[in-house]
């Protein structure tokens, strides 16, 4: 049976089913733990949903932050600091992940046990555990006006991952990986391989890869 | 073992090293099926993995498209008569559903056999074997001038899903509907379910909802 919303009924809905109803309906997405350090030297760790691919050359990140309306670490970090990372998360910390969340007053890795990494020198903590690590640089900001949400645009500047995970035309191995995603606002999942598909041409059939 | 990658490395990394590369490092991805008529009444359908969340009040969803440099039917459609639809993407489909991406002169929906819907007389075309199917009207567009890519914001109109996957909170059981992720730009998922937290509070442990 085929359940139909309107804009009206969404809009009259309670606040709390209309956020997690809309927050589901894009479909799965990442999961990063973006680790920030303010210039007190106090670090912070938080989870995010909606980092997405901006391009490749350069390789840049987008990450949308909820209106800056009340204080926000991560964010407030990043536009101090300039830099950022983002670590993916395994089933082996996912509740820890989720835990960082909370609205803790100090860092969010001594709250939860959470072990902090720094590598190459770079400003931002990384988590230990996590099996890929990426460090970015702000390159930019807007304020999106349509509803006050932030857009961060990060250059990436280090990868570190898990050389086993790496195929040999660049591709990244993420059920190997074990990198978690979410769906709505606080449901997790490991991903479960259909498979690769070689490039869609017109008239010509698909092949796995 | 870990595999460090610098940013110049990237950047000299064969440029299909780093197409699929960069384009894995942000996780499992959101995959839609957008479905868009132009004002001739070619249909047009093509699958998206930079579909994310802007808002849930009101409800607003971004994507990003590829540089407008070349012919973009499905950006070009909604630029024209400002409506489009999201489609979620099943395990019994996601080939079809890769094979859009062909550079199709007519309608997708025509060339891979999957079956044009039309509803609650939404101008643009829904997949009718799609278990999410979502109705949106153009509010915005911006050209990012860090990479030429452009943000379409577009507001939520109509959601039609099926009603065994709606929990009582609004809450959408994407595993129960068999939606696919997809990581980097050809390999498909289903998700497997870890276990839903509850929220998180200082001090207070999670439990699974």
């Amino acid at each position: 049976m085929i359940k139909h919303f309107d804009k009206q009924s969404i809009l009259e809905a309670d606040p709390s089913f209309r956020r997690n109803f809309v927050n589901c309906l894009s479909g799965y997405k990442s999961l990063n733990l973006i680790g920030t350090k303010n210039n007190a030297g106090v670090s912070n760790l938080s989870p995010f949903s909606q980092v997405f691919h901006i391009g490749a050359s350069p390789p840049l990140v987008g990450i949308l932050f909820r209106p800056h309306t009340v204080v926000r670490h991560t964010l407030e970090n990043i536009l101090e600091t300039g830099f950022f990372t983002l670590n993916h998360v395994t089933k082996d910390f996912y509740k820890e992940a989720h835990q960082t969340a909370a609205n803790y007053e100090g860092s969010e890795f001594e709250a939860t046990g959470l072990k902090e990494e720094y590598l190459s020198g770079f400003h931002a903590p990384f988590v230990e555990m996590s099996p890929m690590k990426i460090a970015c640089s702000y390159s930019e900001h807007q304020t999106l006006k349509i509803n006050g949400t932030v857009l961060i645009i990060g250059a990436i500047e280090h990868v570190f991952v898990k050389e086993e995970g790496i195929k040999a035309d660049g591709f990244l191995d993420l059920d190997f990986l074990g990198t978690v995603t979410v769906s709505g606002l606080d449901e997790y999942h490991l991903g479960k391989k259909l498979s690769r598909l070689s490039y869609p041409k017109p008239g010509k059939g698909l092949t796995e890869i």
